[in-house]
Order: C-alpha cells, then sequence, then structure tokens
C-alpha cells in the first residue's frame, strides 16, 4: 500500500489510537487486518478498556503522549467534552510529519479549539457517521466503517499530504468522503442525528415511567418498538457534551418535533382525522429518502 | 394435525382470510405450509391486491361472503375501521362451527360493536404482535408469526371447541399468547407501539420540513436516524383508524412524550447537563426491558 510506504519506506508505520471503545477499536481491527505490517497502539484515560483492547488483540500494545511523537498517525475517538481537552496537547506532542484525525460527533468546537495552533495543519476534522448504540472495546466490530459516510470539515486547513494519508486509509475502509463547514455540520447532524436519540430517549423514558407497575406490558412491545428506542441504549458519557456543544442546533430541533407533535396531538383531539391521514401520507416520502442511507449502524 | 381433523375428519379444513396484505398474506403462506390439505381462500376489497395474492400463490383461491358459511375459519385482517364495520357481518355469514379470528391493533371497540351478536361465541379477539411497516400481499412473510406475542382479549367469550382451533393454529405458528381485556390492551398498546408510530412519523416531518431544500444532508443520516424513522414508512390507511379508535389514550402517551420532550429542552437551556447525563442514564434501563421482545419485525 502507497498509504503505508509513504511514511515509512519499509511499510512499518505507526498508528496510535486515542480512545479505544467502539469507534477507535473498530478502526484499529481493520487497520490491522489490512494493514498487517502496521504497528496499532492506544492509549485511553479508561485503564480497563485499554488492557481489555490489548487482551482482546485489538491493538499491539499500549502508549503514552510522551510517545506519541513516533507516530504518523493519531485517531483520537473519544468523547467530544474530553476532545476539546485534549486536541491541543496531542497536537503538541505529535511530529510534524504526523497527522491527527478525530471522530466526533459535533465538528464546531473541535475546530475552533485548535484554529490558531501551530500544528492545525497535522489536524483532519473528521465525523465518520458509524457506530451502535454500544461502546467500549468489546463493542468493536470489523467492516464498522465499509460503506459508511465519513464527513471532513475544513479540508483545506490540513497539509495537502496529510489529507492524503488519511483518504487513503478512509478508502482502504470502503468509506465514502462528503465535505462540508463545521457550523453546517454542527446544524444538520442535529436533525439526522442528535435528534433521533433525544426521541428515543424521551420514548423511552415516556414508556418506562408509565409502565413501571405492569413489567409483563413489554410482552406487548414488538420490533417496532425497538427500533424506536434503540438509541436510547446511548452512552450517556458520550451524548451529554454532545448535546451541551451543539445546544442551540439541537434545541432548535426539539422545538421543531415537539411543535410538531403538539400539531399532531390537536388534529387528534379535534377528530380532524383526514388531515392526520394527510400528515402520515406526506412522511412516507421518506421511503424514498431513506433508500439513500448505507445499511449498518451508526452513532 | 389433530387442528385440521377437528372440523372435518380428512383434514380438508378450509379457513378464509380476509384482507389478504401483510399480516392475512403471513398468515395464509404459513398455513399453506404447514396445513397442506387445508384450503386458504381470499376476500379482499382491493381487487388488485386479491389476484396478486392469487399470482404469488399465497391462496388457492377467492370466496365471497355468501360462500363464508363453509368455513371452518375466518381470519380478518383488514384496517381498524373496516373491521368494526365487517365484523358484524361476516359473523351473520358464518356457520355455527366456524371461528373468527381478527388480527386488529385496537381490541376494544371490535368487542364492543360484536358483544351482543348471537354469533359472539365464534369470534376470538386478537391482535398478533408482528407485521412490517410495508404492506400489500407482496410484503407478506413466511414465519412472520414465529415467536411472536398474540394477545387474546375477552376469551372467555368464545366457545371453548372454537378457541382450541385457533389456538392450536397459533402453537402451530409458533406464537405465545397473552390474555387480557381489551381496554388495558388499548391502554398499554397506545404506549408500545402507537406512540413510537407518532414518535417516528413526527421526526420524520420534522427533518423533511427542515432539509427539504437540501438533499444532500441524508448522506448525513445514519442507520440510527433509519431506525428511529423506520416506521413512518407505515400505512396511512391502517394508522388513522387506529389513532382513530384509541384517540383517548394516544392523546395521553403524547401528552406525556411531549412533556418529556420539554422537560429535556429546558435541561439543556438551563445548562444542566449532570441532569441531562442522569436522564439518559436512568433510560439506559431499557436495554434489560428490551432483552425480553422477541426479535423481528412488528406492527
Amino acid at each position: 500500500m502507497s498509504g503505508q510506504a509513504k511514511s515509512r519506506p519499509n511499510g512499518m508505520e505507526n498508528i496510535v489510537i486515542i480512545g479505544i471503545g467502539l469507534i477507535g477499536g473498530s478502526f484499529a481491527k481493520d487497520i490491522r487486518r489490512l494493514r498487517p505490517k502496521t504497528q496499532v497502539l492506544g492509549i485511553d484515560a479508561n485503564l480497563e478498556h485499554l488492557n481489555e483492547a490489548e487482551q482482546l488483540g485489538i491493538i499491539d500494545g499500549t502508549t503514552t503522549y510522551q510517545d506519541l511523537s513516533k507516530a504518523d498517525m493519531v485517531i483520537v475517538s473519544i468523547p467530544v467534552d474530553a476532545l476539546v481537552q485534549e486536541l491541543p496537547k496531542i497536537l503538541d506532542a505529535v511530529d510534524d510529519d504526523c497527522v491527527v484525525i478525530d471522530a466526533g460527533s459535533t465538528k464546531a468546537l473541535a475546530c475552533k479549539v485548535v484554529e490558531n495552533h501551530s500544528k492545525r495543519r497535522n489536524f483532519l476534522a473528521c465525523h465518520p457517521i458509524a457506530g451502535t448504540e454500544f461502546s467500549g472495546p468489546s463493542a468493536a466490530l470489523e467492516g464498522l466503517y465499509d460503506g459508511k459516510t465519513n464527513i471532513i470539515c475544513e479540508v483545506e486547513k490540513t497539509a495537502f499530504k496529510l489529507q492524503e494519508r488519511a483518504l487513503e486509509l478512509f478508502q482502504q475502509l470502503g468509506m465514502r468522503i462528503r465535505y462540508m463547514n463545521p457550523e453546517a455540520h454542527d446544524k444538520h447532524i442535529a436533525y439526522v442525528s442528535h435528534l433521533s436519540h433525544i426521541s428515543s430517549f424521551m420514548l423511552g423514558k415516556t414508556v418506562i415511567e408509565k409502565e413501571k407497575n405492569e413489567r409483563d406490558i413489554f410482552d406487548m412491545a414488538g420490533s417496532g418498538f425497538e427500533s424506536t428506542v434503540r438509541l436510547a441504549k446511548s452512552s450517556p458519557a458520550m451524548w451529554t457534551p454532545i448535546f451541551e456543544q451543539n445546544k442551540e442546533n439541537v434545541v432548535e430541533t426539539l422545538e421543531e418535533y415537539i411543535l410538531n407533535l403538539t400539531e399532531f396531538k390537536q388534529l387528534l383531539l379535534n377528530d380532524e382525522f383526514e388531515k392526520v391521514y394527510q400528515e402520515m401520507d406526506n412522511t412516507n416520502r421518506i421511503k424514498e429518502i431513506l433508500k439513500g442511507i448505507p445499511v449498518g449502524n451508526e452513532k
């Protein structure tokens, strides 16, 4: 692979994954599978996760920020509150020829905190639209990124040869690339991802509250309910800082969602069932829209 | 099979399916597979569906209300508005030894409209918790009912030997049975099914409205969004009368859902992110609850 040859003539590149959970672990698994000569090392604030990743053979070993200067590529896959704290330190620690890629679900603040960093050109802001509702290294999946979208922000701020190194990996993983500015990313992802998570969490809450004394009732639930509340299994540690960083956009989507629900409720109360039908019929268009979404899991 | 032997000593029983869509078609497919001697005939107000079902080999042929007296079993799988109109006529038309089973997603009104019917004992009120977001005979699935829950209401009002005939079929299909009164069914199903559908339809609406001028944005959606809006593909013709018949319960669930969403929004606006975390953490319990739900599709 020319991607490996670029940094180390013998293909012995070093990739460090910071945050070796579902996202980082899945990167590690595929890199080890696709690039057998590459050394994949892990860093994680959670030592249990780090040990687990090593025991599962997801990483070749562990490393520290002190040794980051040996890395050709660093993939940072940690909650976005930790990301904005760690990113400047990581850039401080890496070599001039190293590309640092993040995987955060919000992009504006991450780009902001490094905008004046002397190694801004070493950073590529990414959001791979992939994942599941599970977390930790044991949730890592081989092939997770195959066919998935990777949104890259402010690509023009990254050194060209480092962009190229990152893109070679994404291509090898089978990802399709979309370029977007961080503000547009955060605005739109609030609709197609963050709102889904809140609607699911609050659906779960509503049903649990109502049915707390009626355990058998969940016997009545089928996979329609399961599908709609699946995201309510997601990690609060991951999602709280996402909602915090993207608060303004998320609140806007929530207001529109609540308004639509309230109007629907009013149609029911007014016995306007033709309009109820029409609302659902109009929304059936989602069938066509969803055809464009790659099958698989997502965060 | 003793189930076949009961009505016709040679096993040549006659089963009529009224409404040969996803639900009726899936019953027909499994009955034909599991009981090769049984004749399965279809009735459908939609002649295209009826022809399609015959061409697909889902039914052996078609029949009419005039000939319902020859049936040993009638399965009525039509939208619940049609159900409450047709059920008394169907009971009028069948023989004293025929069991009429419905598959409606609401149960109180169906039970009410036949409570004083002279053939009330021929009717078994059922809600098989199975289906997909698709409809019509081409959406029918073999094995759809395997492992799924079938809720039976007012079982005590059905003649014992006719209950037995129906239960033999459900057992053969692999269904597990739960008994419930119609009011409890309608109340709880509003939480675990009807609310999910509205949350999904309104999520679809909110995103489509916002993103109507930005077609590319759906490139950003992953399977989390897909999972949450899957039910927004469902048939308005099926769901409008469900919401109409179960209006009171559905409005109550919607009010609680809207309240929870509004409180969550307020936590965001107040920067109470510890509480945001707590809300999600509490709802993570849904993981344990969902473990009890049979895998598959549902209506």
